[in-house]
């Protein structure tokens, strides 16, 4: 199959265009979508969209206290789903909740977020993958930029951008304490990067992102064709919706204040994953993803 | 001479009370004050003021420009006076514009920073230290938390608070590109830090902050009794007066947006600098300070 979004090809860095529609249901149908035409209108320009007030109350406080009783489960865990910090033994991540825990499955079936995803897809969905990262006070490290959609393309073989990450906040952020940084209008180009991926390449991005960011030139002229930099500050419990190719990162947290989230990514089920476009085998976890554990939801 | 403010002295952290006014000319004076009561008010609460417009536009134009013509005439130095970033040879820093620049030393003269800074510091002052900042955009690297009391006052022999900083910021700071993060309040509370002073820490000091930085329970304790975290952005030309022993720091800037600032500190002539309180022996440049250069301004 031809390769419509190259990248790590031993290439130079280049900007190719986005093949793919942003909003996979035509907007002819805004009236039955479950977000406002406002809202569409935003996260089709921006690549991204906030939500404030999805849950209650009650029910963040709930996922907050759900996330520290799973980061103490996993303390002497040695599952490659729990991810350290780099100069530290604390947990940065545990991947695959949504599977793996009851109660973090019932949330990726939430019906608000299925309806809101389902409807941006044009399609059933499934996760393609999930975490919770806890980006403590003092030591939270930087992201670094990326688009999601280049890492899942060329390493897992996500065949066209056709995804949608939902980030929970589960603590307030702020604009200090490393909070998601996106560029707006970013979805629209895709940034082919130079490099080759190395075989097991994943297990050392999750702890420190290198392959796949690009360049400076790249970057900067996003921020100049897209709009700036967008700072995804929020209380707790504040959604997040980004497309799986808006360009984002953030700053390391040098603050006592903690920023934690739920992160998970819904592909639609017209979007499967094929061999990855590195040439490399694909994860043995997204082996699983692909042939057991897809999830049929909505519809 | 008794040490009021004892720090890394082998012991361990430890925080303690000030024992100077932050605002060095009676209250009763405010009338006559070159700031306006809520000025003062929010200074002497804080321990930090934005001023936006003290300078016009052609003034902040002139500014920008004359730091990167001083800039590239500093490329090919070998003054340790002019400072690079730890992993590249990029200029960070300049010191000492003050005095080794005539424009600069315009500046450091202008008489509405003068009117300010003598008021404030209730005395005729004289410039303690003065720098350009470069935090180029994608490279520039985080400055820890700290007090510069803390270090002036165990490394250069600095007796009392009563100095100010004065941050002219030259480019446009946003909340994503690295700006100064202040703690409200701080400037009431002496953190004394464990350790002790090598010899010649300030020549490693100026790259990468370690000495001198507050433990976590204290930088805690400074927020939930403070007002928090602040952060200093504003458009190019915007002044930021901070007090000394106010707690502040700044994150990474992983944009594309550059920031510079002119920093400048003035201390008053009533406290004029002593044998270093680390018990080494004086930076040779603060012998000029004390000796030669001492500008006496204002009155």
């Amino acid at each position: 199959m031809r390769d419509l979004y190259p990248s790590r090809q031993n290439g130079q860095f280049d900007i190719l265009e986005r093949k793919d529609p942003v909003i996979h249901t035509d907007r002819s149908k805004d009236n039955q979508a479950p977000l406002s035409k406002e809202q569409l209108d935003s996260y089709e320009k921006n690549g991204f969209l906030q939500i404030q007030d999805l849950f209650s109350e009650k029910e963040v406080r709930d996922l907050q206290n759900a996330i520290f009783e799973l980061q103490d489960a996993s303390r002497n865990s040695d599952s490659n789903k729990v991810v350290r910090e780099p100069e530290s033994e604390e947990i940065r991540s545990i991947f695959h909740v949504h599977n793996d825990d009851s109660y973090f499955k019932n949330v990726a079936n939430d019906q608000r977020i299925i309806d809101i995803v389902n409807y941006l897809l044009g399609s059933d969905v499934y996760i393609h993958k999930s975490r919770i990262n806890y980006k403590p006070g003092f030591k939270g490290k930087e992201f670094d930029w990326h688009s999601d959609f280049e890492t899942w393309h060329v390493e897992d073989g996500m065949p066209r951008m056709r995804a949608v990450s939902v980030s929970i906040a589960l603590s307030d952020n702020y604009s200090f304490n490393g909070p998601l940084m996106l560029i707006p209008g970013s979805q629209n180009y895709y940034v082919s990067c130079a490099g080759k991926t190395p075989e097991h390449n994943y297990k050392e991005s999750l702890r420190k992102q290198t392959l796949g960011v690009p360049d400076q030139d790249s970057l900067r002229w996003l921020t100049e064709n897209g709009g700036g930099i967008s700072v995804g500050t929020g209380k707790a419990g504040t959604v997040t919706l980004f497309e799986s190719n808006t360009m984002h990162g953030s700053s390391g947290n040098m603050t006592p204040y903690p920023r934690n989230n739920l992160f998970m990514v819904f592909n639609s089920v017209e979007n499967q994953l094929v061999q990855p476009y590195s040439g490399g085998k694909p994860r043995p976890e997204y082996i699983a993803v692909r042939e057991g554990i897809r999830s049929r939801l909505g519809a």
